[in-house]
Order: C-alpha cells, then sequence, then structure tokens
C-alpha cells in the first residue's frame, strides 16, 4: 500500500544496463588478462550468480518498460532518474567505451520518451576518452533532453582530479549540468583488505572509495578552478558530511605543515564546497537520523531522495522516508523540490 | 581560560612515544627494503620534518612529565588515558616488537607512578607475537595497573579478524579490559588513492581503513565468538555510527545471497554489535552535530570523550564541547561519567 502524500516521490540514484553493456562486462569476467578482483566481485556476482538478490537485480537492470514502471507504481514512485550502472562503460577500453556509451545513451534516451513523465536520464561517457566524453555529454544534454552526466567513480585507477579529465569537467561546468558521482568498486590499488573480508561492495567498500574520490576532487582544487560545477554524490554523501569536522581541520593543518609539496591551499575550506558544489542523496539510506544530519550540517536544499532501484527496491522504505518527523517543507523539498531544481525538470 | 564546569575532563585517546620506538621508526626509514608508503608518509612527516607542526608533535609525543602536565592544565584536561602512538610497536618483527612493548609499558607505567591522578595507561603489544602479547597484556592491566589494550590497527597489513590473533582477543575478554582500536596508515594493499592525493593520513585515510578493520572484527562474527568483549574506536566512532543503516541492509542483504562462500551469518544485525561491544570517543571531531548523532544511534553510555593530544591540542576545541547544548547528565556522562566506567579509574 502506497501512502497518499502532497508531493512526487522523484528518485534520483536509479540503474539500467544495456544488453551489449552485460555482454562486454562477461567478456572481461571471461578474460583472464583483465586484472580487475573488485569488478570480477561485482559482476561476478551481478552477472552470474543464482540467488535471488542477484537474479532480481540482473533481470531489473535490464528492463526500462512494463516491469520497472510496475514497480514504481507499487511502490509510490512517480519519476526516476536513470543511469548507466556501474562501473558504466568506464572498465572497457577508450574507443569502445564509447561506442558503448553512444548506444546505452540512446537506448536510455528511446525509453524516455516512451515515458516522458516517468524516466528521466543521465548521460553516459567514458572519461577516459575524454574529447568523445565531451561531445557526447553535449548530444545527450542538448538533444537527447538528459539532464545529469553519470561517471561511476575511478576510470581504471584514475580519478577525476587528474589532468586528463579536465575537459570533462569544463564540459559539465559549460554545459550547467551536475555530474553524479556514483560508486563502483574500488581498483586493484586500494581493494584487498576490504575483498578478503567480503565488504569490498555496497556494504562499505563502495562508500570508502567514492568517499575519497569525491574528497580528492575538492582536495585537488577542482571548483577552484569551476566554481559553477556541481556534483551529486548518493548514501548520504558517502559519510563526508559526517567528516565535516575533521576534514576541515586535518586538511587546514596538512596543508599549512606544506606535508605533501603538490597538496596547495584551497580558496575555502572543504565544507564549504561539501556546502555550495555537492547535492547529496540519500540512496541506500533510508534513515531519518542521517538524513537529517546532512540537512543540518549541509543544507536542506542540497539534500534529495533516491531509492537505488533495483539494487535497493524496497517499498516499505519509502514509507519510512514518508514518516520522516521533519518539516513538510523539508520533506517535499527532500521528495520534489530540490529533484525538480537540481535536474530541472518540466515534468 | 579554562571554563568551570562541575565534571572533570577525562580525555581517553592520548600518545606517546619512547626514545626506543622512536629510533626504531627512523631506523626503518633508512632502511629501502622495509617496503611501507604509508609509514613512510606518516614517520617522515612526524620524525623528520621541519614544520611547527610535525615539531611540536615529535617533541610532546616524547614527553610524559611537566610539558605535557602544563598542556593539561592549559587546556582544562584533568586526566589522560595514554597509550604508545600509531603504528605502536606493529611495523617491528615479533621478537623486537614485544620487547620494545615491554619497555614502553614500563616507561608509561612509570610516568603513571609519577601522577597517579592525571595518567591512566593502556597496555601496548605486539599483536603479530600473540603469546608474548598476551603475556604483557596480563602484567600491564594486573602488575601496571593499566586499563585497557592499544592495538593500533592492522599489524603488517593482518586484521584482527585473522585467527592467528584469537589468543590476543580471547585475553582481553578474559581480564575484563577493552581493546582500543587506534587509527593507523592503510596498508600498502590499500593506500595508492589515498597517498596519491595526501589524503593517506588522518585527513581520511586513518577513519577509512579503521572503520573498515572494526567493521571486519564485527562481519567475521568475533563478537558472537567473544560476547563480553568490548571495543573503543575514536574519531566520532569512525564513521560507522553514520553507515548504520546501510551496514545493516546491505550485510544483512550480502549473507543472505551467499555471496561470499566464507561470510557467515552472525547472531546479530551489525548494528546490534556496534551498540553492545563498541565505545565511541569523539577524538579529532570537537563537535557537537558528530558528538550528538553517536549518542542518539549507539547510545549516551557508550560516547566518550577525547582530545587526541598533542596530534589536535587545540584547547578552544575543550570549550566546544563544554558548550554542546545538550543535557547536562548527557555531558557529565560524555566528560567524566563513561570514561570512569569503561576504564574503571579509581581517582
Amino acid at each position: 500500500m502506497v501512502n497518499k502524500v502532497n508531493y512526487l516521490r522523484i528518485a534520483t540514484e536509479e540503474a539500467f544496463l544495456t544488453q551489449d553493456v552485460l555482454k562486454g562486462y562477461m567478456r572481461l569476467l571471461d578474460d583472464a588478462s583483465f586484472q580487475d578482483p573488485g569488478f570480477r566481485s561485482l559482476w561476478g556476482f551481478y552477472g552470474k550468480h543464482q540467488s535471488p538478490r542477484a537474479k532480481f537485480i540482473h533481470e531489473s537492470l535490464l528492463d526500462l518498460g512494463a516491469k520497472r514502471i510496475a514497480d514504481m507504481d507499487a511502490s509510490g514512485i512517480d519519476h526516476q532518474i536513470i543511469a548507466l550502472t556501474a562501473p558504466g562503460v568506464q572498465v572497457f577500453q577508450p574507443a569502445e567505451a564509447s561506442a558503448l556509451a553512444v548506444d546505452a545513451n540512446d537506448q536510455l534516451a528511446e525509453a524516455c520518451r516512451r515515458y516522458p513523465t516517468r524516466y528521466t536520464g543521465m548521460v553516459c561517457v567514458a572519461p577516459h576518452d575524454p574529447d568523445n566524453a565531451v561531445k557526447e555529454m553535449e548530444r545527450g544534454i542538448k538533444k537527447l533532453g538528459f539532464k545529469a552526466v553519470i561517471i561511476n567513480s575511478h576510470t581504471l585507477g584514475h580519478y577525476l582530479d587528474e589532468p586528463q579529465f579536465e575537459p570533462v569537467l569544463a564540459a559539465a561546468e559549460a554545459l550547467n549540468v551536475p555530474i553524479y558521482l556514483h560508486p563502483q568498486t574500488p581498483p586493484p590499488s586500494m581493494i584487498k583488505p576490504f575483498l578478503d573480508a567480503g565488504l569490498d561492495g555496497a556494504v562499505f567498500g563502495f562508500g570508502s572509495e567514492t568517499g575519497l574520490h569525491m574528497l580528492r576532487i575538492i582536495t585537488g582544487g577542482v571548483f577552484d578552478r569551476h566554481p559553477k560545477l556541481q556534483f551529486i554524490i548518493g548514501h548520504a554523501g558517502e559519510a563526508l558530511p559526517f567528516w565535516l569536522y575533521r576534514l576541515d581541520y586535518m586538511h587546514g593543518a596538512t596543508v599549512r605543515s606544506q606535508r605533501y609539496p603538490f597538496m596547495k591551499p584551497l580558496k575555502h575550506p572543504v565544507s564549504h564546497y561539501l556546502r555550495n558544489n555537492v547535492y547529496i542523496t540519500n540512496s541506500g539510506v533510508a534513515w531519518q537520523p542521517a538524513i537529517e544530519f546532512c540537512q543540518k550540517v549541509i543544507g536542506v536544499d542540497r539534500v534529495l531522495y533516491a531509492m537505488d532501484y533495483p539494487y535497493q527496491y524496497v517499498p516499505e522504505e519509502v514509507g519510512f522516508c514518508d514518516a520522516m518527523t521533519i518539516p513538510d517543507a523539508d520533506k517535499k523539498a527532500f521528495f520534489e523540490g530540490n529533484p525538480r531544481r537540481v535536474f530541472k525538470l518540466d515534468i
């Protein structure tokens, strides 16, 4: 039973997958020369495992039609902001990655045309093929009607603060669209103590790695170079809001001491960028204490609803969020007003 | 100026260093065969860097006398719970590590005898020399009067959920003393994307690694095997309280799906262990939102004050904590009642 509420529920971190990208993942799993234990852990599970969880997610990711709409209706989701699931095309070599991105974007755009009141797309790109990534961002935003860019964290172990990705960041700023920095598995250079304990996935590895990535973007000076650029991170901000005080104190102390010759002063404390260049969704965290904490320390206008379909398709969690004991205006901003504004929706 | 307050301020994660352990660190820095980039980053800085921050910390760590007492008086700290600083003796080979631990414990015990109302000790051990570690824990608790065990996170890349450390965990439970799981640098198998951006230290790497370690201890079933065992983690629980909802959901889903053959069901959800086997200090986080969040979701009786001297010797932060707008009883529990109970203090 879905509660009647006086707001649209717009879910902002929802995933899909194309058959061709899935085939590419399966090929990498069968290729012993592809050395990425985290990818094998992730797609060995969602691609091949026979558990009900893996099969449901596998099947639901591939559907942009009646099944997805029925699941949305059953859980009270009015609108999904949809992106190619992790790791997107970022595990493929650049030329193949860009070709697969174009095809995935075309398929998502077609679904958005079929269900214009239910779906909005994010454009996926191959950040390691920056010229084509910029072209595809322009096509996705200007021609296909997408409203954001999805980047699934690191690209073959490389991070967006590295100089080769400057054109992608500049293009997002120029196009005036946010980049959703979605988790993926930690890279081989980080994963071992997570993987050895089965903690490499969404339970903990994802958040540690994506939080690190967002922090690298901030401390690497990306927002001093691109002050209008906006990022979105899920999972209650990958815990960065909780770390806010320590980030400010220790980053400041580290820069002042010149411990790392390459670490330059920023124009503002780390928290300034979290409050001015980062939006936060509650994907996977249908829990008032963490949502309210983010609203309090980052800002009510910067916290957005997300379900994380199909990875966390839990209809009763929608009810948990409906039932939050926060001001009605803040709840409406969370579910509808902020998503409308951040994604410039015309639904 | 120190505020007058109606509680003792007992700081529970305070650090010192012996000259012999420091000499050992300097020897490792000069030994090209010691392959640990995080250790080089950490002790290359605190051991050799000429910045005011590095020099103040270096000098203050080595002092257990008049300077430390003066700093405590100047900042209003009545009592310190003191432990050998990270990475303790855990970077040395087992025999040397155990010998250095005995000496460090003797020096700390001597200081505690000189300042019985001001200092309480934690016993340091070499977890990778488990038989001697157990003997030293017994000596430290029963003969030297120490009230807890300090373990500086991983030991040469190994984690306390691994079977070789069982005797150490069993001894802590039998002795009825908590283990303080203090951060150290991420191991070589994890550090690269942190270190490349200068984020390997207290700013972010420490918390990610120690949070992972505490979570491994929980999900590895340590508290099902040792239900009375208690751990303490600093830095507002290394963000695990903030992750609580997601940990319960994703750990449960992962176990049910049998994604990892070695990951067995626990008797309780992850949050149960955080609320029953883990104490939290606010070292480095003199910030009401995070402290109050931990009190709310973990329990007022499980959150303790810490300064993190000398790494974060910021007298005005004591005032921030004094000024928290929480019930007086909760503030007194935080600063005095909980530390007295958890460390069985007789001051």
